[in-house]
């Protein structure tokens, strides 16, 4: 059996998105700049795309930017809530501590220019609280930055009540909605969103292509300049058939929102309650507040690169943390953020539903983990000396999971 | 007839790249960054194109860096090194007057960073000195910037000849090259070029992706920040179905450059003398120091969109300007450059052939501009008063082209 279970690091584009992009490539191929019938056949293509992502986020069209990706509209909501904050010398900046490398890293990178950056904690739970984002607005703060939900593992975050506060606070608001997009209901207007990104290959989309919104009022400033695309705010010759992508696997994924989360609750229950049988192993962040399709475990005396690539001999295709990390030997810093100790931060794994998943296939995965640990706990040294009482177990023996 | 003669704009992707790139969009979806086999497959076919680009540059593969295009690896080339001359105190760059606004916005942008610029003068025929920018090199230089094949009027630039004295001088040498690729021979090594960016879109590839070529040893700066993807330096998951079809046809576009330049070259020659038929007009840029697919002329008494729109109604898609700026009322900054009067530099026409240009279609291209030309001019009072003596003309009413 092949069970591709990592939906949160990529998706396959579906069928029905290649045949939307297909003629774009070959056919209406014109460069939407370009003045003449192939050109403005693209331009019109490409506005379309824009109403339609505008519609199906409550923002209005001109507020919607197409980047390269997620990473990218990231980068470009930070760097101009920063670069108009500086202005009027607001040098504040508010994220939290388990947010993507993307939004991170940008900030690190305002650091060094002199920006001050809060990072509130995450709770055990997985979950920010509003309060404390309110308590860390100051005066000069520019932006709260707080992904709608993690990554690694699925937490939603109260956005709208964050929202709330900011506006009333008078403090622009970003989410980095890529992992939400496709699992909740988003509504810009509703939910107090100043700005937010999101990324087409999460959701069945192709790679390389993402969506700024940014609200009305708000200036933008470039992460890249040249050309006059975008309203000269994102330089670069559109990548329309990537747009076109983007449109309509978007108009499936939210579309289908209700019935996949209907699907998928099941058999998220399912494979939580299956993990939980496997000793001395604790479902990461909210058993409720999270994505359908997210599962997140630590185990200990596990070290994850071993536990994914056995699973890749059965099969299985998992995560540990992050696909932009895991290359690193660090722990995930998600984990580290919930609380979890450095030594079963190392062992875990992240498990993230398509929306066509079945029983069998979460059946097929609950047995695979479960006899990998064993395997690979019976010739660890550190599993050894747990057993043996040498070292304390971090978890307890078995966790009822409520 | 339908001729699309604005190859330079953008390209249609080619049926083999579409055939190539199809695979990764359904097939080898994982992320690079997974450690198990969808992802590891992806992974290697990313290197593996790493590879093939690097060896056609003459680079080596850890000195490439897949972008979302011509655009922002122009950013990243140029951020890049002014950061790394900043911190040896080094805040100039010499660029010229008609690079394409990814690098002069860019230069704009770090000048209001207090960076001092310098734009060395082009002359009438189309071409940069070297001298003058050997003259213009100080102390403090971190780089000089020239564009390899002029984006408007298709002319070459002295690259070699460039990167020689950069090196000597211990300056950075950085091309946008995204004009020239597929029409003249690169080899970084053998043409002392530090840096250099393409965009496939411009070669039969598709929209959204590109290529940065940085010399190993050059600090390389962020423009996405976030994972660790592109070593680091290029936040944002791969697009590796982008990644292939770059590769599929860049080794196409350069294996039949010589062949391209053959067929193409008595085309061009064709086209010229056809056009220069026409009264007041004249070609812009060397008549050969250019790219075999380009022409380029003014006319004068001629507004440039409304030349373009009739042309359109013949089935002709063709240029006035590049594509980037084309809702721009501006005349284009690369035809100021070169010395053309504002009057005329509104009235100016690029034509860029595609390789499988053919007799028929350069005939019919003529015939529908001279057609155009006469009739707008027949109710232009802008031309009466040429016509009528009550203004002076800006070109003689017919030049010989050597």
């Amino acid at each position: 059996m092949f069970v591709y279970a990592d939906n949160a690091a990529t998706t396959a584009v579906s069928k029905k998105v290649v045949d939307a992009m297909l003629p774009y490539f070959t056919e209406v191929y014109g460069n939407p700049s370009s003045l003449y019938s192939v050109g403005q056949k693209a331009k019109e293509v490409l506005e379309e795309s824009r109403e339609k992502v505008a519609a199906i986020l409550g923002a209005k069209p001109r507020e919607i930017y197409f980047t390269s990706g997620g990473s990218e509209a990231d980068n470009q909501a930070i760097m101009s809530a920063a670069k108009a904050g500086a202005k009027k010398g607001k040098k504040h900046i508010i994220s939290s501590k388990f947010e993507h490398h993307a939004v991170l890293h940008t900030l690190q990178a305002l650091e060094k220019e002199g920006f001050e950056i809060t990072l509130v904690d995450v709770h055990e739970n997985g979950v920010v609280d509003p309060k404390e984002i309110e308590d860390a607005i100051r005066e000069d703060t520019a932006l709260v930055t707080i992904m709608y939900a993690n990554n690694e593992i699925g937490t939603i975050q109260p956005i709208a009540e964050i929202g709330r506060i900011c506006r009333e606070k008078k403090v622009w608001f970003h989410t980095d909605a890529v992992q939400a997009i496709s699992h909740v209901h988003i509504n810009v207007e509703e939910q107090n969103i100043d700005m937010l990104s999101i990324s087409a290959h999460k959701f069945h989309g192709p790679k390389g292509v993402g969506v700024l919104y940014v609200k009305g009022g708000i200036p933008v400033s470039n992460v890249i300049y040249g050309g006059a695309q975008e309203r000269g705010k994102r330089a670069g010759t559109e990548n329309l058939a990537g747009i076109v992508g983007l449109t309509v696997a978007l108009e499936d994924a939210v579309a289908n929102i209700d019935a996949n989360n209907q699907h998928l609750a099941p058999l998220q229950e399912r494979l939580i309650q299956g993990l939980s049988q496997i000793p001395y192993s604790e479902l990461n962040g909210d058993r409720h507040t999270r994505v359908t399709s997210n599962v997140n475990f630590c185990f200990e005396g596990i070290e994850g690169e071993s536990l994914l690539l056995l699973l890749d001999d059965k099969g299985v295709a998992v995560s540990s943390g992050s696909a932009c990390t895991s290359g690193s030997l660090d722990p995930s810093h998600v984990l580290l953020a919930i609380g979890r100790p450095h030594e079963v931060a190392h062992g875990s794994l992240r498990i993230s539903l398509g929306e066509d998943a079945t029983e069998e296939q979460v059946d097929y995965i609950i047995k695979s983990v479960a006899e990998v640990i064993e395997y690979l706990r019976s010739f660890s040294p550190f599993w050894g000396d747990l057993i043996s009482g040498k070292r304390n177990h971090v978890f307890a023996e078995h966790k009822e999971i409520a």
